[in-house]
């Protein structure tokens, strides 16, 4: 039967780039392209003995729950934010399954089709994937490596009038950028004015190499501003803890959070009950502060190691911005160059990258590419980076 | 700040019986209101052991994983369905957080703002608020004990052209109906013929009170019309085996189940890789068979003994279907009655139910109500059925 579906499914297309990864599966290539945390940092122990505890709860564990999550977490979740500037309460909190899940929430209780959305240039691919969902239009803002340019952040909010500006401050995917406190600042003042919630994207915020660094968060200065809060502050346990959990959450303000509950309630009706008690008894029990420590020593080590192979011929030819935290390396090729082509010999060598097209609303930067350094086991690296160096090569002699 | 939410969600009326039954949480009142399995079902020793055995499994466990869900996972539904009839494979499953969000998603890439979809008078509230999310629209069907009335259906399928037929035909919830297999085909056929595609909502067939009833599933009714299938079936393990687990899936045609992961993919990348793992785990190594024998005993006893108990006055002024399966009793007042005003004498008394009017989609029969027989403890009910006799009497009593 010829189906018809619905127009914003139709027209997500099939991405080109998801096409030449899905070659990289199961295969002999040595793949910087996932954005995976390392499995070997996941907590596997003391998250067995987490679900354990569950389980000796009993059965009332296992029972329907609240829509927007398990009390007891989102007690804990008040502290934890807390420490990080977010000031919020049980009831401006929801759990998500994943932070993803919070980003689709948000577009779709405050996105009417056509109404737009602002974002950083380039962004997170998948939130720009939910606002096609939501019917919803995209403008870009120009960024630099401190976040939106103001000027041009201002005119776009004239021109526009978003109900939203969307934003990854903190070492961000794909950028891996750390916006300044003036960016944020003038974000949060921005945005205000004319009217537009941010929401504030931060599942790698806690990876900072320097653990000395203090990062202030969007929410922390749009409420330093006073008044009711216009931020939406989006978390995650994935990079932290382990994905597989699927355990995100949403803070903000609390009319926010009720629609959000509201459209969640008919979506799934809530999150898995017993993961999130099991973060609960994890997170409660065990040293996450120092397991956050060691995981961004870990990557900080992984990131340098990287980086240290990426010298000489034919490196040079790509400039890259030492990340502070996240999970990714933003490298720009030689202005000419196309980095899915570049891909295309990459994978004939045997190492696959991202492509930094699809993360781009607009008018992509083609000679881009995001390297991932946390999944790739350290012994495997050298000779990944020789295989993508042999492919830079044969690109550099056309 | 104003905040202009979506419009989809600005409707979204808040309950007048969700807000009673707030008044019920966590107090004395004997409630029959929700629709909750019995916690003393769950099969909690079996599922520690399941989850333990994932954890044994190494780290890889705890990774990101396929947004259409764990493969060995679809392929044992593969088997569990084929014995309902529902002939499938891996690539035509997509595992979800609940049904619920199989009906999300099914909504979410068929439905464009204003298309049509026929449901049952009365159908299932949450598959309102998830087809409200996506700005469609709503006829009911009329129907009676058997299913939909064919005359009707094919009127309304001529009349508003729906892109769904969205059905619970196997005890349904709220009416604790079991189709009749002349109303399936007659479905089957319909939809069809107009160009509909038929979403079978499943998640209470397998608590049927007699072992030895069989059930032809509307896939299987479909599926013997030949050619490309034309029904989702949409099943869930909440019932049967615990619901914070939260896993669902939808089985059906592969462009269907293609779409829906890609909108699954933008909404939450996938669900707990944990609790599929953890399910899949307890269906293999554990008699599931047996254990839906024996809740489905437990259910009928309890079903049993609650009617036991509705004999005499004030109990014949309602009338009431004797329910094959499920977890609900489909109750009917006297004509002129309005099950919302009876409610709120029940509170007073100290005992709850849900009334019928949220679950039509069209003008509601006033005089309905819903009666959970599986959560109360057997304890309690016949202290529960006083109290509600007594709210029945007051309100005769006028």
């Amino acid at each position: 039967m010829e189906r018809t579906f619905a127009k914003t499914i139709s027209r997500a297309k099939s991405s080109a780039v998801r096409e030449i990864l899905k070659l990289t599966q199961n295969s002999k290539v040595l793949s910087f392209a996932g954005g995976l945390p390392a499995e070997d940092s996941f907590p596997a122990e003391a998250i067995r003995e987490a679900y354990e505890r569950v389980f000796a709860r009993g059965a009332g564990a296992l029972q329907y729950g609240l829509t927007e999550g398990v009390l007891a977490l989102r007690e804990w979740l008040t502290e934890f934010l807390r420490a990080k500037g977010v000031e919020t309460s049980p009831d401006k909190l929801l759990v998500t399954t994943g932070s993803q899940q919070a980003i689709d929430l948000a577009f779709r209780v405050m996105i009417d089709p056509g109404d737009y959305v602002l974002v950083e240039r380039p962004t997170y691919l998948a939130a720009l994937q939910a606002l096609s969902l939501a019917d919803g239009r995209v403008a870009e803002v120009d960024s630099d490596a401190e976040g939106m340019l103001p000027d041009d952040l201002e005119a776009k909010l004239r021109e526009f009038r978003p109900k939203i500006v969307y934003v990854t401050p903190t070492f961000s995917n794909p950028g891996g950028k750390l916006w300044s406190d003036e960016r944020r600042r003038a974000l949060a003042e921005l945005a205000r004015r004319y009217g537009a919630l941010v929401i504030e994207d931060d599942p790698y915020g806690d990876i900072r190499f320097d653990p000395n660094l203090r990062v202030t968060t969007l929410y922390e200065t749009d409420a330093a501003l006073g008044g009711e809060g216009n931020a939406l502050y989006l978390g995650s346990f994935s990079k932290t803890v382990a994905p597989a959990l699927r355990t995100g959450f949403a803070a903000g303000p609390e009319d926010v959070i009720r629609m959000m509950e509201k459209a969640k309630q008919a979506s799934d009706l809530h999150s898995s009950g017993v993961d999130q008690l099991a973060l609960y008894e994890l997170v409660t029990q065990w040293d996450l502060a120092g397991h956050i420590r060691s995981i961004s020593a870990m990557y900080r080590e992984r990131m340098e190691r990287l980086t240290a192979h990426m010298t000489g011929a034919p490196w040079e030819l790509l400039r890259w911005n030492r990340p502070q935290g996240g999970m990714f390396l933003w490298a720009t090729l030689p202005e000419s160059w196309v980095a899915v082509d570049l891909l295309k010999l990459a994978v004939e060598e045997g190492a696959a990258f991202v492509p930094g097209e699809p993360f781009y609303a607009g008018e992509p930067a083609r000679n881009t590419l995001r390297i991932n350094f946390t999944h790739t086991p350290p012994a495997l690296v050298p000779e990944g980076l020789e295989r993508l160096a042999r492919a830079i090569q044969r690109y550099a002699q056309g």
